[in-house]
């Protein structure tokens, strides 16, 4: 049973890391036998610039049609030559929305030997290991109605809806629930439930879902913006976080500070099981093009490989193998190996290229 | 001409720590002859508790008519036992709405004092001095529509509204175009232009607001998740952030990890100049009501006296008093005096009384 990854390098530093991580999958089919089938594909501006497409037909019916996604990553805001339809059409939000991967998680972990590059004291931030599971799917990024209106008086006035029915909370709580359990069995539930009605509908739903099924978890509710704040100063009190798209988008950012380089992060963003079981799947490390850096060879392919460990235990169920991945990284970095974004005055610095091998060989 | 200041002491540690800020100012009045008149009023759930009314006509009345209010805390979901109505009607979102506040300032400065109680490594945080302006009269706080409804197959749906005028947006803009202008002369403005369409909208007025009229001032755009990271990662890089009301609620959070407590931080809200050219404001300190350390007399009133530094500095129109006091906090702190929040283990911790009158002696 062979599994199938459409490989989207995409953007900027996208192809160069995402480059890495085939590589290291590479090495896992060859020597550990792990099925995969690895096929990669135009999307985005790279796209755009072949095929005058940025979401050519072949591209997504192979999305679709596909096991699981590795991507790279997408330019933001410097795609003003490509028009708007197109852009909207390559877009990373259209292919979340399309593979219905509503549960994205964003595992955060402190490594120890990181600790000196981090901007945080290593009291505050040692044994840190969180999840966040961001809601992808819904929320401001999807919610209508949304534009830029002219009013009567000429002017113009920009909306955009944030809505959450109650089967979009409850399948992203069931996920969160499901996730403690597999780990230290506590969840903090992020809403504004004090301002927003839509956030105490989350909470009011969240809270249901756990007495129904979920009472050997604990659950707390937290406000947003105190839980950006408690991220900065007890991240350890973390286990699984879990909140909505665009509150779930700032605060893996806020969580990200604590390595002190995004580069580091993977995430997964999973969709509910198919018929056979499976969940349909999209890799990509959380940082993002990255455009002054891309073609140098000396971004941090750290957060790719270890979306890939995702994709090892995710989708290949090779959970084994993911463990073995994420402490061949552990003990890359133990050794003293740095890319520019982690290292200090004094270190020596590696490629991107030499980064992998060293995760690589260990 | 005498200043006529409505003071709200509110909920939970709110009296006692806006009880030392009324008592700094009273020193102004004598010692000083800042012509203040402060007279006190009841709101929220005390008032509830006194008048079965959170907001007493007499109350609203003061606030509307007073040239500015000094607010301690809000409860904010402990309310359970006032019905929804009082509860909007006493709430703190209708007296920003009320006084047309909008620009709300956040301040957020490292005290080297506090670099060991700090999350942060010194050198992360040494020698920032930022100031975040949150818009506050609009955005997902006041957008409609807003509620829960109940959908066709009887499943619940939750909606709030992200709306943003021209007018509001630029007015936010020039506000901090202009204090730039009496700091470092650098604004970032903040929004998730990728995504939100308001936020496209928020980005092009404040270039356009920029480009009328404030080129001496530098200005870059940020978006709100890289803005997360940032305030983590290199505090020291912002001077004047301006961002929209839900983004500042979350940011200024963020911002407030710096110094480890919110317990030091004030904040000013100030409405458009009236035709006698002053300002309407509400000046409260950052942190809420704090209810498990309420009544204990261990609650820091430095972010209240700190508040109360930027009435003298806005209303009272009295920088060189607002200096003093300013002065007097950072030497009470070099001192040594420290409340439990930012006190390091070994450390002497003083009451909410005793640390103000540390203050008042320095
Ligand atoms: C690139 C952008 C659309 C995206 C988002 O806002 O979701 C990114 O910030 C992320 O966190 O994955
Ligand atoms: C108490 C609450 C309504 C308020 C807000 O969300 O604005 C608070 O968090 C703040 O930052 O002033």
């Amino acid at each position: 049973m062979t599994i199938d990854i459409v490989v989207l390098p995409g953007d900027g530093i996208g192809p160069e890391v995402t480059d890495e991580a085939v590589r290291v999958l590479d090495w896992f089919v060859q020597h550990r036998a792990v099925p995969l089938r690895m096929q990669r594909r135009l999307f985005g501006s790279a796209a755009w610039a072949a095929e005058r497409s940025t979401m050519p037909d072949a591209t997504w019916n192979a999305i679709m049609a596909a096991d699981a996604l590795l991507f790279g990553a997408t330019g933001s805001l410097d795609q003003t030559h490509i028009p708007p339809d197109e852009r909207r059409k390559g877009s990373l939000l259209r292919i979340r929305k399309g593979l219905d991967a509503f549960a994205n998680l964003r595992p955060v972990k402190a490594q120890p030997a990181l600790a000196e590059s981090s901007p945080f004291k290593a009291r505050t931030v040692a044994g840190t290991d969180m999840v966040i599971v961001r809601e992808l799917t819904a929320g401001m990024y999807f919610g209508t109605p949304r534009g830029v209106e002219t009013q009567p008086d000429g002017t113009r006035r920009g909306v955009n809806t944030h809505s959450y029915t109650e089967a979009e909370i409850a399948r992203a709580a069931r996920f969160a629930f499901e996730l403690a359990r597999t780990r230290r069995g506590h969840v903090t539930s992020v809403d504004k439930a004090n301002v927003m009605e839509a956030g105490r509908l989350w909470r009011d739903v969240v809270t249901e879902v756990h007495e129904a099924g979920y009472k050997d978890v604990t659950l707390e509710h937290m406000l947003a913006d105190n839980c950006a704040l408690q991220l900065g100063r007890a991240p350890t009190r973390f286990d699984v976080v879990v909140t909505d798209n665009l509150f779930g988008d700032l605060l893996s950012d806020c969580a990200g500070a604590i390595n002190g380089s995004l580069g580091m992060l993977p995430s997964a963003a999973l969709s509910a099981p198919r018929e056979d079981g499976r969940r349909r799947a999209l890799y990509e490390p959380v940082h993002g093009s990255a455009p002054d850096i891309a073609g140098k060879g000396i971004a941090n392919p750290l957060g790719a490989i270890l979306s890939a460990a995702m994709l090892l235990r995710w989708t290949a169920n090779a959970p084994a193998e993911a463990d073995a991945l994420e402490a061949a990284v552990q003990a890359a970095l133990d050794a003293g190996a740095r890319t520019a974004d982690i290292a200090m005055p004094g270190e020596t610095v590696l490629s991107t290229r030499a980064m992998a091998d060293a995760v690589i060989a260990a």
